[in-house]
């Protein structure tokens, strides 16, 4: 087969061009916009259209993200028969996402995982159309992402400072091929919680927790009081900004215990300085409110986890929120309530992958329906999609991507495709069942969703 | 290093050999008895004796079966430094296992697992001291088996009959491969409810299912009252013995539907003819009686699922039997009568690994106490081993090591070790976590237990 690739023009979908003597079949990839340079962004237009004939398909896109999903449905239009030969049977297809945001969550701290498991995932999304690779870098065991203003961070906060450590290599290995595939790479540097590693190579960062009147010893969050900190965390965000180009950041917000912060008398004092009284949920968004402003200032967009909204409504209309919290109607009544205030929002708590239960648990990620929350048409407009959370605590390259796949599979269709066409869960099933079966052709581990056989199996012929 | 093997010998534990000028470590394995041609069995004995001292080791066994114990242990002892450098502490090892079955189930039938994914579990087995494979072949979704006697059961009741099947010498390699790592391959063929597949290349070896009067076109167990089954069972099993050298068949016989039988007037019919009344569970006796007597009559000894021991204590002395149903004080209680009758009897009830969740899972299977039934001493030693078992309900060569792997090697401990010494949880976790990152660094998907990391990760440094 022969792609041809045409750049600026602007065919018509009749206008197929015949394949040269001898060609079995041509494959015309026409993109009006060639940029083929810049990064995939949160406006990035995905639509295409594939027409495929006689001998001949025409792709149609405005962008090359758009084209890149279009390549991937090509793809997945070529089948075998009996003998092995290849085939793709006479289709069009208009195709457009639902949702901007289709994001995967790796965490790499709870468990270190080493670069080709991240790009293998970045494969497997594409294949899934994922667009969002949302890098949970840092937490509490351990910090894995080797800052060249804060060499230290990972020098003493890592598992190993030499072999469990992303260099800057390494993420701009991750980012270049992220981009290759039309996916977006959102880092997260998650405080003031998690952040148990920072302290290690950062003294001074975290919050001496006492006893009584004297330091316990042991730490607490990011302490907010103290100028030290934001003169860290804006070194510290101006590095991330440089590094990952993506005009989000996502500064997590999320589980803050308020236990040590209460012990310590120097933050006490800082909260009654403040008018804070006792409610400590002021003093966490004091905190956010000046690492929010320090992204803003970078022209960088705000990501944050409920939390942040939950105990202050008041953070900048710009910020994007993650819905995490419970099942319906909680997280429906959420939606409606972060809606309402105006804020875009993106949904995760059903599609927490990383918990398991024995059998059909793909059905529970299908059945989900991220827009019935009461709220009006405005508000449903600011749904800008949804993530499936990958957390590390029993997850590591040795079963992250039986783990991920094909459940997140799941996930994916229910935020790329019209709910109303991909209801039924009888025809998911047999749907998802051969794309599984694609998935370990392609050499990806996606688990089986019940009894049954690929015609090519992982290990097998 | 350099290994010395010496067999027939008898080395006292004193007399270690001088490394020669320029080696750097010596381990010398004396064996008693050098058979290394014949194919371990229930007999085998697995007792070593291990003397690590400065620049040499000795390592002495009854039997080349103890010898692999021995050098697994070894294996085991090895460790690396800070630079990487090997080194072996010093240490005395006399050890010997608590009892001398101890399985891994692979379900080939629900999914077929290729032979590598086979042979990957057997050298993990070997690594977790593991020594019998109980390949539970063929099942109602497939019939992977190749038989020369009937290849009609593959080439009709395979998923495929040329890419997802067990040859001849696909068989042959896995029991070769197995002895060589002190595994003994033990098959099932379960039988007569779990055999749908098996009338697809068989026609008139299952029951016939009728609708009022009238056959319904379904077919339920394998077919008792006719003569046609004894001998084709008779034929199929002296194949089974003669492809599979070890000396116990699993004849199956668990979870056999009556609905079928009841439905079907020659069954009926027969009943009456032999004065079962309406005791079906007496028609399935008479079934198992006579397929018991065709595996005695091979000089072998039958293994069966609990069921046919519930429903009928009067089986032969020589059958040993497998506990899979319910939670203590369930499978205690059915432990008690079992050796009250006087069999020999396994334990698998609380080791189906199949099922799954989330958290830290390997704990139910390390906390199982496999004598704790009321019984005497006699009754105690009739408890012979016990087994993992790996359904394939949701699980093939994608998912096989990590839903496994470290879980089996929590069972594997309970299976070799005194259980005295074995029983904190806390130092159970540490062992276990460092020896999961031993099998990791040797190729081993087995998952993490928690948060935390390997020197070495999968796909890592």
């Amino acid at each position: 087969m022969r792609v041809w690739l045409i750049s600026g023009h602007n065919l018509n979908s009749g206008s197929l061009i015949e394949p040269a003597k001898g060609e079995p079949f041509a494959l015309v990839v026409s993109v009006q916009s060639g940029d083929c340079d810049s990064y995939p962004d949160e406006n990035s237009k995905e639509d295409y259209n594939l027409l495929v004939d006689a001998g001949q398909a025409l792709l149609k896109a405005d962008t090359v993200w758009g084209a890149l999903r279009g390549l991937e449905s090509f793809s997945q239009l070529v089948e075998q028969d009996d003998y092995d030969a290849y085939y793709v049977n006479k289709t069009e297809i208009v195709d457009s996402p639902r949702f901007p945001f289709r994001g995967i969550l790796l965490d790499t701290s709870r468990h270190f995982l080493p670069v080709p498991a991240i790009l293998e995932t970045l494969d497997a999304m594409a294949y899934n159309k994922f667009n969002v690779f949302h890098w949970h870098i840092v937490d509490d065991p351990s910090f894995p992402y080797q800052s060249y203003s804060f060499p230290d961070l990972s020098d003493k906060g890592a598992y190993h400072p030499f072999t469990h450590v992303y260099t800057q290599m390494d993420v701009q290995k991750v980012i270049s091929y992220a981009r290759l595939l039309g996916i977006r790479v959102m880092p997260e540097f998650d405080s003031p919680g998690h952040t148990q590693s920072w302290g290690r190579g950062q003294p001074g960062l975290l919050t001496p927790c006492y006893k009584g009147e004297v330091p316990s010893g042991t730490f607490g969050p990011v302490n907010p009081t103290v100028s030290s900190t934001y003169v860290f965390m804006d070194r510290l965000l101006k590095e991330v900004n440089a590094v990952f180009p993506d005009s989000y950041i996502h500064l997590g917000g999320d589980e803050v215990s308020f236990t040590c912060w209460k012990s310590n008398p120097q933050v006490r004092e800082f909260m009654k300085k403040m008018g804070f009284g006792s409610d400590f949920t002021k003093l966490e968004a004091f905190y956010i409110e000046n690492i929010a402003n320090m992204t803003t200032a970078l022209n960088k967009t705000s990501v944050l986890w409920q939390d942040v909204f939950d105990y202050h409504e008041k953070i900048p209309k710009s910020t994007v929120l993650l819905v995490w919290k419970g099942l319906p109607p909680k997280y429906y009544s959420e939606m409606s309530r972060m809606t309402k205030a105006g804020f875009r929002v993106l949904l995760t708590a059903p599609w927490y992958l990383n918990h398991i239960s024995y059998g059909q648990d793909w059905r529970a990620a299908y059945t989900v329906k991220p827009l019935n929350f009461s709220g009006t048409e405005e508000q449903k407009k600011l749904i800008i999609g949804g993530e499936v959370c990958m957390w590390g605590e029993y997850v590591d390259a040795t079963n992250l991507m039986a783990r991920l796949w094909p459940r997140s599979s799941a996930a994916a269709e229910r935020l790329w495709s019209d709910e109303d066409q991909t209801s039924s869960l009888t025809t998911a099933y047999d749907r998802l069942t051969e794309f599984r079966c694609r998935l370990v052709r392609r050499g990806i581990r996606a688990e089986p969703l019940y009894v049954g056989y690929c015609k090519h199996e992982y290990k097998g012929l």
